[in-house]
């Protein structure tokens, strides 16, 4: 054309980044739409459309074309190093992977979800254990092929939480491990057994959604740029910072769509504070699964479970739903707080969380070197129950059958909640450190002072740098569990009544 | 792969049209979640990401690879014989008009759409004119790069209704328009006005969208294969024939939604009707414009504002709206058929309707031959409305700038909607020779045989056909206005009482 210019290298690949970013996108909305409206009809149709755009994705992003613009690229600004840095890492692995594989994966996991359905429903492990052999030998491929040094976790791990690896995440863990089984022990050897039966009704679900939109907005979460609907399972995605969507289910139990929406809405709100500009290139949104689980922790348990909170929120609770008893804030606080060994790691309460997350990345680890047999896993599993939780599961369906991760091959994912836990800990100490005592806040239903900083030391920064180097810059220190476990040590003891330890 | 054979040129060409449909398809996704539920913080990016995907889709579409696969395909039955029809017709057109036109227009009629909303809320045409005029330029160029014979109108509304000409259109609205504008003056001359204000009021939404939702399910929409959502205009679109999707919106007039309802349900049951096997195929849906509209005018028009209809259901309507006055079945008909000329297309009564078309019909062809000059337009259009339905727009924005097409550089468009108005008696007429009085039916709400007999003669034969040859098929004979003007002049004399003629 007259007058234009020809473009530089780094125009060309961020153009080609913006048509990947569109493709990602169409997926994402047909995801979402498949989920809270799609007609059962609507079903192949759809995983036929999405299948080949994320094939197109896929070819346009490992494209020689690509591949040279990012070799070739010069970085004209540090925002354009971190962009090119993010880029050349994701290209490398997306390339060391071979097609072959990718291809055999994707339509084995596809395959595996249903499988893993079926097998969940007539607790038949037996039926899915052949398929979960083929995907851990899958991950091991990919192990092989992404390379490492001291662990094939490492190389799978990496691709969920920049950096992470073995060594670190067994670190956590044995810093955790101990003290969380003993805290569990002391809960449980206390005899205290906080009644919750009163959350537990039929509860109007259009006065649900009313109650949790009004809390989502009122910590802060923008529906000018957002908006909240119903789906079998609750989920956050984006599609750009200014439409950010929240998914909600309601359950007999009153509180669990509260901390389900105030859960997502840690997750959306971490998404709608990522910079304007970045907006539709690989710098924006949250950095990393464990970052962006300890904002979804921070909203859901740090600021939602605390007494303040309801200090706040528990008249207006009342007032919604008429059918609640006249409890007092006391017993409503130790009800939505009530620490319980169970089996279902998702409706696990916050002390014994982690120790669910203990045994799948045990498992995972031990499945991965052949440790374990995949025929041998029920046993393994029920054997780490027993160990972390007190309890054995009575069958496979809520025992080791009941996660989605490994029939979608996703191998290495699991600690990053555990780590988002801990995080959530160690950067609301620099938030109260920062503000005075964020809870004096929370009981006047005063958020903006909390948002705010958490946007201006982590949402504002998207994906600019690594976790590590973010970490470090709030909290001047790596990963560290101390604040998590002084945090939860005392408020337990504080809520169950127990002698109070100095923290380790 | 081993064990795989080479796929055939015709398989390489059906995977390549797969791909630009699952293009189509998630701007088809982005666009009704945009109109449905977006916050409106997504514009932006919902903008830049559907700009993205349509070019993808056009660049597959014109590129060189697929251009030789639809040349060198040879047909293996009839049905790939009528795909390569259609593929070849749209390769050709698509590749008449060069890039750098395509790309103007789209730019231009982005703006103009902006421009044409501010300058009908501010009633200031002057504002338009100047990009109107470009929008008719461009429609010129397009017209000598696609190619005609007679009127350059003819390259143009071929990409709307394939086959149609000025020739044919003219003949068309030389056929009804004497006699709709002498039923219009018989009708006001009879000075019977039926009361309508009985369907005004503030009705409950709720109660709306259930009644307009059991509707749409009696007349048969399949809410497994499809959904109904609210929207600020009512449409219909389709992500396959297993998701078919209506929206209506809901304003003071109690049968706008319901009329509005039926109109988008028969375009949503013809593409439901489509055969499953050409699901993501050129093939599948409707073949045309005016085919289609014929279908949504039959469930709005000869259906849904039959006395037999309400028949059956006005004691529901009654019952859902408390509020209504109980008024007889012969006054609710009258004020759902009440002819009226007045100055709003979307608004007018199924006499006065056509009479709206032809005024843009004759603007527009003048337009493009430079008969009359775009800063004059506002004069000829009031001109036209005082020939042809007596009354004068009071501005321009209930006058020529009312209309959303020509913003958006549509040129050739509007006849398709007289089309499927007479169509839709033409077919009537021969589903009652087929099934006997078919408001016998209606008066029972069994609406299964109408519409077994439309999915049988048009809804199964997707695009097939071309629409000449389909309604030759279903009707014996061309378009024929005939079995319309007879249609509605028996209706409305009887509505109106007014003195029998003997059909012309």
């Amino acid at each position: 054309m007259l007058g234009s210019t020809m473009p530089t290298t780094l125009e060309s690949l961020k153009a080609r980044l913006a048509d990947i970013d569109a493709l990602h996108n169409a997926v994402g909305v047909m995801d979402w739409d498949q989920q809270c409206y799609m007609p059962q009809g609507g079903g192949e149709a759809r995983a036929e459309h999405v299948s080949r755009l994320s094939r197109m994705s896929h070819d346009l992003t490992v494209s020689d074309e690509t591949l040279r613009l990012a070799d070739e690229a010069r970085p004209e600004s540090d925002e354009d190093a971190a962009l090119l840095r993010i880029v050349r890492r994701d290209l490398e692995k997306a390339t060391k992977i071979p097609s072959s594989l990718v291809e055999e994966k994707s339509r084995l996991s596809s395959l595996a979800h249903e499988q893993w359905v079926r097998a969940r429903k007539a607790d038949d492990f037996a039926s899915f254990a052949p398929t979960l052999e083929r995907l851990f030998e899958i991950a091991r491929e990919e192990a092989r092929h992404l390379g490492y040094t001291d662990h094939p976790y490492d190389a799978l791990t990496d691709l969920y939480e920049e950096g992470a690896t073995k060594n670190g995440w067994d670190a956590m863990f044995d810093t955790i491990r101990q003290p969380l089984v003993e805290l569990v022990a002391r809960i449980k050897e206390s005899g205290v057994e906080p009644d919750r039966s009163f959350l537990h009704g039929d509860w109007d679900k259009g006065a649900q959604m009313e109650f949790t939109t009004m809390l989502a907005k009122a910590v802060g979460f923008d529906f000018d740029r957002g908006r909240q609907d119903t789906a079998p399972h609750p989920f956050c995605t984006n599609f750009s910072v200014g439409d950010v969507r929240l998914t909600t289910r309601f359950l007999d139990e009153l509180t669990s769509a509260i901390f389900g929406t105030l859960h997502e809405a840690g997750h959306g709100m971490y998404e709608q504070g990522s910079p304007m500009e970045w907006d539709r290139t690989p710098l924006s949104g949250g950095v990393s699964l464990g970052v962006h689980e300890s904002q979804s922790r921070t909203w859901e348990n740090i600021v939602g479970r605390s007494r303040a909170f309801w200090q706040r929120y528990l008249p207006d609770l009342k007032r919604a739903f008429p059918a609640l008893p006249d409890v007092d804030l006391d017993t409503f606080i130790k009800a939505v707080n009530r620490v319980e060994p169970s089996l279902i790691r998702v409706e696990a309460d916050e002390v014994t969380y982690n120790l669910h997350i203990m045994v799948r990345y045990e498992a995972e680890c031990d499945l991965l070197t052949e440790a374990v047999r995949v025929r041998d896993l029920p046993e393994y599993w029920n054997e780490k129950y027993r160990q972390y939780l007190g309890i054995v599961p009575p069958d496979n369906r809520d025992g080791c059958l009941q996660d989605v991760h490994w029939s979608g091959g996703m191998v290495g994912y699991f600690p990053t909640y555990s780590m988002g836990n801990i995080l959530s800990y160690q950067f609301w100490g620099r938030l109260t450190a920062d503000l005075g005592d964020p809870f004096d806040l929370i009981a006047h239903g005063d958020f903006a002072p909390i948002l705010g900083w958490l946007r201006e030391h982590i949402y504002r920064h998207g994906s600019y740098f690594t976790p590590e180097e973010l970490i470090k810059r709030v909290t001047g220190e790596g990963l560290n569990a101390k604040p998590y476990l002084d945090g939860i040590t005392a408020k337990y003891e504080g809520l169950y009544g127990l002698r109070q330890t100095v923290a380790s």
